[in-house]
Formats: structure tokens, C-alpha cells, sequence
């Protein structure tokens, strides 16, 4: 059985770097748009951990969370050989820096999370002062790496699914805040730019409505 | 070489469940206090990826984020045999929702910091009323299947690092709170009790200085 993304009806939110994972990897799953209504009969049912979604349900194991979730995705990409890329890395500590970039892609989405729904022109000024330069600063850093031959951020040669969790976040705050913030993050852009045009997520992208996130 | 723990000097924070897994698992490592100085100069130097501690250095890997830490842990402590617990879970299924808790234990920690930080009487009534039964009642469930031989949250049977991550974040809400918030959830004191008394841990607990967290 296919495995089934439960989220919020037309929303992007923590499930779209999920969407893109599954797309890339080429793993088949349906995407299940959740009313508040049936959000709450979930609940209340015990299918939500933690009352939380994203929820996947892989063939009876309902996992939350986004950095769980992503790896489980990796992990049956590389079991089952899809494409030719290693979405865990090449090893151990490959797979732990992607840990440890899909953490850092939590932490990142909730600023810009919190920006976004305060809204404000404001809001707005502040994470471009504040937030986003410290983030964007050291993303390029990783970058450096990436942009011979490699594609994945930091020491590793492979798009992992810390890379996608990290590639989703910024994508997001580039379409929140203009493509023009990424700018002066010459290494970042680039490996941005290269995510984008990855055959399944450029389709992706392109072909997804409109969202309030 | 063992591998050292960078955290604010005399702090707990993130770093606690840190220590609490390097002491159940029995690895050696060097728990090193950064002052705000120090702190600065190794941000400047490159050696924190996103400007943050926790950072653990496993012999030139320089490891960020809470969640990838633990589970890099725990993955040294099941090759090398140690103890005779399965820190990883049994199988993959188990490491995905050890990945899970891991995840949901930042959450629960972020919300109880900023009841911490605050702390106003206000504060605290707000969360035990708004944020902790929320939680604890999703623990209580999670922990009925723990009881019996069980030590592990849910399905798995064993102690993983998602379970330490767990731990250490309602222990801390415990010590904040006082041990009787948790009295109305059996399940899950019962769990956390036995946690409590995992021989490392609890030498553990008695010897740590106080802190202001």
C-alpha cells in the first residue's frame, strides 16, 4: 500500500518538504487533505501522536514529525535502489550532518513561520534584519562545498533529506520575501537554483497551487 | 579520542540529555563549559554550523542539534556492544519513531524554556493548564505499552534515544513544577520513575550541580 501524507487541506506548511522528498525519490504516496473536522476525529481516534500533522501512514505505522518522517522516506529510497542518488549520504556521519540539517530546517521554518503569520510589513523588516542573514550566512557557508560536483551542503556529495528539509525552507522564504533575498548569498543561490531545476521538484514546483502556506 | 560536549558553562539546556545518554550508555566523553567569550570565538571560527550549542565533536565531526547528537550516540554505543540495551530499537520501524519522540522532545522542551524564561506565576499557570496536559496525556498513552517488561515509549521495548530525549524533558518540567504534576498521568510517572532509576542516570541526577537550566 502506497503510503498516505495527512495534512491540512491546501496547505504547504511541514508536509511540502515531505511532498517533494516522496516526488524526488519516486516513491508512489496519495496526499490526503485534512478538513478540521476530520483533523479533530483523527485526534481524538489516537492516529496523531502528538495531536500534530504531517502525519504519514506507512502501511500501518503512523509516524509525525518531519525530520522522522523525511529520513523514513530516504531510507526506503535507498533500500528499494530509486534513482541514482543516496538520500542518507554516503555514511554514518554523512547521515548524521543530515540529521542534523533537518533539525536546523525546523528550527528555521518556525522564524519564518512566525514571521509570515504576524504578517506586517514589520515583521517582514525584522527577519530580513535579523533572522535571515544568520541563517542565509552559514547555509552559504555549507554551500561552498556543493557547488563542483557535489550537490549536497556541507562535506557530503549527495542530495540528502536534510538537504531537501533545508532546500524547502529557503525556497519558502524566497516565495514569501523575493527571489532577491538570496542574493548576496552568491554559494547558497546557486545550490538553491540547482535544487530547483532537480527534474521531479522544477514539475513539482510548477504544477502546485496557490497556498497560504 | 573521546568526544567532547560543548554547552553554555554550568547550563543544562539542551546539553542534558546529551549527558544523561553518554552516561546510560557508558561512552566516555569530556564535557567541556563554553563561557559567552569562548562561545563567540568559535562561532567566528566556523566550528558551530548555525551559531548554536549543543555541539558535540566525535573526533573532527563537529555535530550540531540536539536530535542528530543522541541518535549519532546512540548508533556508536549498539555497535559497540555496550550494555544490553538496543538504543537504536530493534528494527527500523522502532529507529523511526525513536526519531519521532527525539523530534517531539524539542517541541515540548522549546514551550517549557519560554514558561521557564518568563517565569511569572502566570507563566507557569498558563502552561500547566494550556501546554503540559496536552502533552503528558499523549506520554500517559504512549506509556501504557511501556509497563510491563517494556522500557521504551510505544511499541518498542527498549530504552532508545528517543526515549532519553523524552525523558530528560519531562524530568526537567518536573523539577521546575514539582514532581505532582505528573501524579495525574500514572503511566507515564511510572515510566518516568523507572527512568529515574536507570543506575546511570540517577548517579547522574544526585551528582549534577544545581543550575538555573
Amino acid at each position: 500500500m502506497a503510503p498516505k501524507l495527512y495534512y491540512f487541506d491546501g496547505r504547504r506548511g511541514d508536509a511540502e518538504a515531505i511532498r517533494m522528498l516522496f516526488k524526488d525519490t519516486g516513491i508512489a504516496y496519495e496526499d490526503v487533505g485534512v478538513s478540521e473536522e476530520t483533523f479533530k476525529q483523527m485526534d481524538a481516534a489516537g492516529d496523531l501522536l502528538f495531536g500534530q500533522l504531517p502525519m504519514v501512514d506507512f502501511d500501518g505505522l503512523k509516524l509525525v514529525e518531519q525530520p522522522a518522517i523525511l529520513e523514513h522516506i530516504a531510507q526506503m529510497a535507498d533500500k528499494a535502489g530509486k534513482g541514482t542518488n543516496k538520500y542518507l549520504g554516503e555514511n554514518e556521519n554523512e547521515r548524521s550532518t543530515a540529521r542534523s540539517l533537518c533539525s536546523a530546517a525546523c528550527d528555521l521554518r518556525r522564524e519564518s513561520l512566525a514571521m509570515r503569520k504576524e504578517g506586517s510589513n514589520d515583521a517582514k523588516r525584522k527577519f530580513k534584519a535579523d533572522v535571515l542573514p544568520v541563517w542565509f550566512a552559514a547555509l552559504d557557508k555549507l554551500a561552498v562545498a556543493s557547488n563542483d560536483e557535489d550537490k549536497g551542503l556541507g562535506a557530503g556529495v549527495h542530495f540528502t533529506f536534510g538537504d531537501m528539509a533545508i532546500f524547502e525552507a529557503v525556497n519558502a522564504i524566497t516565495v514569501a520575501l523575493n527571489l532577491s533575498v538570496i542574493r548576496p548569498y552568491p554559494n547558497l543561490k546557486e545550490w538553491h537554483d540547482k535544487a530547483v531545476h532537480r527534474a521531479a521538484i522544477e514539475v513539482h514546483i510548477q504544477g502546485r497551487d496557490d497556498a497560504p502556506w
